[in-house]
């Protein structure tokens, strides 16, 4: 393993307080989506539950405000919505052992700190904090993580609005940065108008003058769209040969479509139910070692709230999970960092230029 | 009509250019959910179709990116993905009748510019922007449309964070001054957690001190109310006698949640499917007169895009909708006055000051 | 001592390595306004010397970037800028007695945890954060502090440009509540305009509607005070009846207006030299017992930066210094407590409704 | 002339109203830094004088919120407090011609709209506003006024707390893109704080590392210049070889820094008088014409009040005054916007990000 990526400690099971512990205790779920009144929340630390005899085990792919569900000896994270009437359910508000469940929030960072504060920004970035270290180290982490993880993007629509920014993405995708992404309909939208119009709400993506009716050209490549019933047959009967969702299709990347209130359209593809739309998106939270979310609040934030902190590798080894934040303000860093999301690091700047100079010191490999 | 309501003028259509117009044209839906090529897009200004002899008919309740459907001798605005196959759509891009299309911008600006300049805060309000009078002429507006108007509020959780917001928007609903609520899971969550827990997010809602396990409210009332199977029997069964969602409950002032990739639970009534969601929103922006978006981007941009600028009353008068986007930064209103809501009025300040404000000065009647 | 100020406790100075402190070190400054290569700079925390035979001294009135000068058996905190060739200046960089130099960071916090406790914010607040609780003990402070102790607002310009927090601050200056002020030249001009104009930068402040050459307004105003020869002399020719100025100068509480390069004029009364202003201000500074910051990022970071965390009383205890940072921003807030100035509480709104707020609740007593 | 730069049109002097005019009428101004009660106030826009018989004269160097004065057959625009007693102060508060004043809003726009149209951005820029093509112009702006032109540097400290920010501005400065850089004591000193110490405000500027009593560098920095006497005696002393300030030393470029009531320290060569830093800004404002403001809110709109929006070059041709603003937020733009800077144009990006793009672009000619 590289040595960008921190070691991970397993907790010390020979503390007298953990030797003590008792067995984890279940309840079975009383309804469908509906767990015992005791149920315990997982948080997206490694979290270890006592199955007697010393055994401790480390729940796979946590993540926030989710339960245990402990069947067959088999220990699984689970929203509460998907928990069938009668599943075992682990109980106990403890993190510290006690009640036989032990939350590790310190893997990463104790024998390895040097190569852990590589990764941490100013604890309290602000629009003043500069980025040029950070900028070489993600540059190191996406390299790595194109061969080694499973990087994915979180993408608001400003990022198909620039002829460049929307090029860099592009690039990104062609030379394997892009392991997943996920977005909602505007994105894919404007992307798709960027292609056939040139345009981005009417506005022409390289010299942002509006165009005649413009304000219509993204009415019409939703239309489009759904006339021809997919993405990909639309791409192939407008000739769409550039863009985001373009090289997502040629170059198989999966894409996640979450519908919102805002939507117009929609594009055939977007999921419109949420709840499925956050089983699509948990799929790519359950792989992901790196995550970029660039200029999406909800969207950030969502994912966010479901990506584990760390990985176990197929190795059984287990690595953290990066998560950057790209927006020009500090409230979704904040926000995160307040639900507990403490990796996620903020990088305050403009997301066109964001990935320009991302693309310009990635293409050359 | 009160004379803070500013007079509607219809067009002038003895005018020369509109007298000749020609009849306006449909197509047919080629599909469901597919539109004709030249589809006419809506604005939420109120817009007139020619049926011939000099007959100009008004769209009801005309909306932002949808279509008008002219069959059976009736006039409607449809969003696109709900047109049905073979339905007539009108045709045609231009707004100055040359194909029958008439879009009236500036209805009740003319002659009575001094009485509608009234309800113009600065054109582009900054932090800096005084409110004084604004708030008298709110308060008015908002005592009107109590007895005569239809007030819609959409509301951020926020406003359930601070017990006194939250019991100063109880106090509104119980006086009458708001006859529908939008919002999601969140907002509705967090008003029974500070019900039942007297906490938001795990925090008291009067002093802000957080609770021992307190991040566990907001995930046991989500338990409670799912396990009870609807927020009324949850309300019954948890004893829960004040804040928001009690409020509507008691006065059966409908109110529709919104779901997004964001919940966690989510309570039973929140609706999954975007679409779904924004059919049911869309019920209330048919009869909104007024506004009030408080504290949610999301929200109040989905809604202001389906809220028409204009209201034909039962006697056939056509009066303004207002629309009060209160939010702590200029993103809101700037993105909806990009986008042709240019009746959007911002607020510029802390919703929880807002709220108590607005409360003392309209609970005395 | 009323409850709402915790009570201070002095270090232990018994401790051992505290026993066995050296006595401080203090060098010459080699020219006016230079300072010892390894001088002490101080912060605004209690800061304490040790003079020998386990004397400490607690410095009076200390500030952040300053030194300590001890000349004559007096100990004193000054900026270099203002230290004299030849004074003694304490030198060495170590806090923790080791050089004789002891900062005390927790004076207030160990045994009154509960009482202080009252005082903080979240530690991260966000628009978010409600503060209905904030509110309440913020009254009793500035009712205690109003007869006990010493309040310092400073003020932006926004404060003056609405009738309504205009009002509110001049209620609050004749009742007692503030006992001196510290702006910059537009402040005062505007309050002026507002004054002799009713318009702030040529807007209404009732209406907010623009006058009709109302750009010319708050020049015309300089010039007539400009012409009158102060501030004095204008209230009195203009008949200036009503105002922030107005009442600081019926009332007789001092007020610094310090120069800034956006200025136009400017008031006779403004001091152009910025470290003359800066020594004016620090009159205030060691005074202060409660600072209210409105609306002004460069005058608050200022201020922040040269007042204490502590106030020696007459009779020698030691009380805290409060210090509210009210914006529209995380961003001054976020600023002061990078710097460490940890004590800054951060409301986050618009100013003129939390004028309206504060003179509602304490315009009764 | 370049194509990059419109032309300019005189206004039309044979309309009949202007044909018509009256001479322009003066009055002595009463008192030092006092002007007559109808002094006509000047904006940034052309404004023309009727001497009699049509014969116009434009007034060279306009800046907001000053007066003419027409002394001995020469136009001149002055700041009413540099105003002698006796001096002739045009007066009249029309701007139409009727009193002999003409101000010609339009000289840049009429016959030459399409090359015109090419540098203004979205008139309401956001933070989703693409800048790729206004990015492809202001570099031929720069290479252009690099040879022909006079460009001027507006900085805040953000510039200096990275590594390749700084080399970025001391590329572009060793590459002849400066002809005058305006800043406060913060930039320098954190300049020359990362000459000598590698750190800004303490923290590493290539690691953002904080290092061991690093909050001791910037003041140690200060008192060191201090200890030299002048800037350039400690870059020599001190053997620094970096940098923004070192680069304005070697190539003898200007610089003023302005003092605030912010300051540590200050360098030797603060201007502590804000209305002498005023003056010495005004000699660089009369020259410029293009303007880069970054990342400094107050020196930014301080400039853009005394920088004309045109220029008169020697061959008595007029062309217009670039502005740019690049920061994170929208407010500055908005508030130059709303005080009638209307040509400056806001770039919402990250400054660090922003200036390594552009030194980028600009470092092989």
């Amino acid at each position: 393993m590289s040595e960008l990526i921190p070691r991970y400690r397993h907790p010390d099971f020979s503390r007298p307080e953990l030797v003590s512990a008792p067995v984890v205790r279940t309840e079975p779920a009383p309804a469908d989506g509906v767990v015992p009144r005791n149920f315990h929340g997982t948080s997206n630390h490694p979290e270890y539950v006592h199955l007697g005899g010393g055994r401790w085990v480390l729940a796979p792919e946590s993540r926030m405000d989710s339960v245990l569900i402990f069947d067959g000896g088999r220990l699984e994270v689970v929203e509460p919505r998907r928990v069938k009437k009668g599943q075992q359910v682990v109980v106990g508000r403890t993190e510290n052992g006690e009640e036989g469940i032990y939350v590790h929030t310190d893997g990463f960072v104790s024998a390895e700190q040097e190569a852990t504060d590589k990764f941490v920004f100013r604890s309290r970035g602000t629009r003043e904090t500069p980025f040029s270290r950070s900028y070489d180290e993600l540059y190191q982490v996406l390299r790595h993580d194109r061969d080694h993880g499973y990087i994915v993007w979180v993408l608001g629509p400003a990022v198909a609005f620039d002829q460049d920014s929307r090029a860099a993405m592009q690039g990104l995708i062609e030379a394997g940065y892009c392991h997943a992404l996920l977005a909602g309909n505007a994105l894919a939208t404007h992307d798709l108008e960027g292609a056939y119009f040139r345009t981005g709400l009417g506005q022409n993506i390289y010299s942002q003058e509006l165009q005649p009716l413009g304000h219509y050209n993204h009415l019409d490549i939703l239309n489009e769209v759904r006339r021809a019933g997919s993405i990909a047959a639309a791409i192939e009967q407008l000739k769409i040969e550039d863009g985001i969702i373009y090289a997502c299709e040629k170059k198989r990347v999966p894409y996640v479509l979450a519908g919102s209130i805002r939507d117009d359209g929609p594009l055939p593809e977007v999921i419109a139910d949420v709840y499925q739309a956050q089983d699509a998106m948990r799929v790519h939270a359950r792989r992901a070692t790196t995550v970029m979310a660039l200029a999406t609040q909800l969207h950030s934030i969502a994912f966010g709230n479901m990506v584990p902190s760390y990985r176990i590798e197929e190795d059984g080894s287990v690595r953290p999970v990066f998560f950057y934040i790209v927006d020009m303000t500090e409230f979704s860093a904040d926000k995160l960092a307040n639900r507990g999301s403490a990796q996620a690091q903020a990088i305050l700047t403009n997301v066109q230029d964001f990935m320009v100079n991302l693309w310009n010191n990635l293409k050359e490999g």
